[in-house]
């Protein structure tokens, strides 16, 4: 039984006081704006069917019609007709949210489809949808780990946030190789000998857009007996046949154990995923609190991830338009001079390698020119390497690119940026 | 430089094969179904404007319409006009993603209005969302307790498992104190001394359905100098003057220094939230990982949640609705001789003390009586305290609660289940 006894309040108080804990989240923020990487979020409002058009509402309420080239919808799928039909069709049908956790009233049918659907694509038994990307990481990766007794994770030095979250999350024993480096992996695992581990990586390396060896990590794998778990989140309805990514494009789709993804960026929606065997896609349904205790993606949404899944299954009209408008970007940008970061995808990154700059770069963009790029810098990208991560998409045109050269080559003259040809390093930390 | 030297792929493998692997998550499941407590998610497909109506995709695929009692859309505010408008209205007219991080393209309007009206329904300056309120309070705890050197977290016992992650990702020393029990967190206080403490509780605990003495425990934390962090998940929208929460009732929310809620059960949609300081929230914001690194809310959910949020601030019916049909279930199961554990909320547990008794229930319910109410077993709650748990909403009538009652009472006789009276006690671990 609860025991009611309570001290009166009285007019000593033995600990710190509000003002106190105040002091500690001031002066936290005041350290940020100290090393130059507070960051302000820009208050942008999409407009469907004009896509990278966007309106930005400044901080005193006034309205202004911007060019977004910083979207992760790398399509523009989130404005398709038949995704935003599937999204109002299902909302009006039944209803806004899911009701409940998956286990308790939240299962609902699109749901279940939109797994089936997502399996279909990576070629696997089954797929298990979670609440976001994020959590598909840290609740996968610690829990199908936690689940091989003595499991030593291998994790890619250049993973994202959320994988080495579900790796801490383990508990397991973890040795990151060096990023992309077979030698390094090899060396690693020949040095584990006979114990389970578990490779994890990803395909597209968001930030460098440098793609990992698929098939040679898979062959290491198989030599040294090692689980495999591949982060496509960058590259799910933008490489391969039907939009499954670099392992479908690469053939080796089947050789990868537990294939991740995301319904946010290339799909549009919201959302993350894994596909794997019938029974890993079990236990992590059963074992991972990130799944169990939340509720589940919304019936709309779950439908309008699954319209896009489908339509771009059949349709690659999208994925060679974003790779051609991506090349020319790039060739345009070189072309004029700009420190452009050479890369194999459709990822973009001009090269600035300062925090304040980078962000006077941003703002003077936004404020001048009407375009929205976000300051890259740490802990997003290591200290000395901020950029300006641009991503084209098949909606940003011609008269975009020739917009966005001319404003970048302003730009860098009126802040005496660096030119292409410049050597940016990692900051000691 | 990645090396490129590489072993060819040899005959001879050094660690576990594929089966290996697959051998131990088939184990995992199948201790699962031999502790009778592997979970079977029943698929269902809500039908908007007929809340409870719902319909059940059995496993060989024919549908059957059915009456859902385990929602915790508690007021159905899912199916509402205004926020079902609201989900199609900003679909249509911004698209269905919010295409980014919210650093990073993904901070849109309408989130950021949601984030005003969420700051304002609790009298605190800011609001910060989430992308539920699992990840609300796996981040916010967490980071919070980080801010603040040498921080002690007590936690109450029953606290839910999203809290647990935040206290335990915190790093930070933790206690926990006896459920709602005043004497022993009052102990636990001075026994810290003049240390800085966090309090992390929440209002109703949503599986015995029983409310946290918020005042109490904000004059112990004002005595004890501890800062308090309270989840309203299963409160908010229900309780209160404008559908802020029981703080909101007790008069006692501007001495609460964190509040978190949820959008996904009495506003009926998806995400979580937590309310503060203008400096809490900027510092959650700023260095959250599980904030930071993970795609915003679509515009379309926040603009829904905002839409049910706004509608109950001013809308109180739906709150009477919801006591009334709770205390009319209540009275009526209580009349049958049914184990209704007594709550002072509108929450109902019919006890059966069994985990496989308890999922026989339910599936009889649903297969002879069209009644889906899922079973809560270990680990939701403790073994030995198996139950059903109901949960009445404003649209089920009077006709609902009789058909209810009779199909219990049928139940009942006909698994020969524990009656009212019987004393359910936990089972040792």
């Amino acid at each position: 039984m609860p025991s009611t006894t309570l001290t009166p309040v009285g007019e000593t108080r033995v600990g710190p006081g509000p003002a106190e804990y105040e002091r500690h989240f001031r002066g936290a923020l005041e350290r940020l704006h100290g090393e130059r990487r507070y960051r302000v979020f820009a208050d942008i409002e999409r407009i469907s069917g004009r896509f990278p058009t966007a309106k930005w509402r400044r901080p005193d309420g006034t309205v202004t019609e911007i060019t977004v080239w910083c979207s992760n919808d790398y399509l523009g799928m989130g404005q398709h007709p038949e995704v935003v039909g599937a999204m109002t069709e299902t909302a009006t049908r039944c209803g806004v949210g899911a009701g409940g956790t998956r286990n308790i009233a939240g299962n609902t049918s699109p749901l279940v489809d939109l797994e089936r659907e997502l399996a279909d694509l990576h070629g696997k038994e089954a797929g298990l949808v979670f609440t976001s990307g994020y959590v598909s990481n840290q609740a996968g990766i610690s829990t199908i780990a936690k689940l091989i007794p003595d499991c030593l994770i291998l994790s890619d030095a250049f993973n994202h946030n959320s994988m080495i979250e579900g790796v801490r999350h383990s508990g397991c024993d973890k040795i990151i190789f060096r990023h992309n480096d077979l030698g390094h992996l090899e060396e690693l695992l020949r040095a584990a000998g006979d114990r389970p581990k578990l490779i994890v990586f990803e395909s597209v390396y968001s930030m460098d857009g440098d793609v990992a060896p698929i098939g040679a990590i898979c062959d290491l794998a198989a030599r040294y007996g090692a689980m495999t778990y591949l982060d496509e989140v960058h590259a799910v309805g933008l490489y391969g046949e039907r939009g499954a990514g670099i392992a479908e494009r690469d053939g080796v789709m089947h050789r990868v154990d537990v294939i991740e993804g995301t319904l946010a960026k290339g799909f549009g929606c919201v959302g993350g995923y894994i596909t794997a065997s019938a029974a890993i896609c079990d236990a992590v349904r059963s074992f991972a609190p990130g799944f169990i205790f939340t509720t589940a993606l919304p019936p709309a949404v779950a439908a309008a991830a699954r319209a896009s899944v489908r339509y771009l299954k059949r349709s690659g009209a999208e994925r060679a338009a974003h790779q051609r408008q991506a090349a020319a970007t790039k060739a345009a940008l070189t072309a004029a001079g700009l420190p452009v970061l050479a890369t194999e995808t459709h990822i973009v990154p001009v090269m600035v390698g300062d925090a304040e700059l980078c962000k006077a770069a941003a703002d003077h963009l936004l404020e001048c020119h009407g375009i929205y790029i976000q300051p890259i810098n740490y802990p997003t990208v290591p200290r000395g390497t901020e950029r300006l991560r641009i991503t084209p998409s098949p909606f940003h045109g011609v008269a975009h690119i020739e917009t966005l050269t001319a404003a970048l080559v302003e730009t860098w003259e009126t802040l005496d940026l660096p030119r292409a040809g410049t050597v940016f390093v990692e900051a000691a930390e």
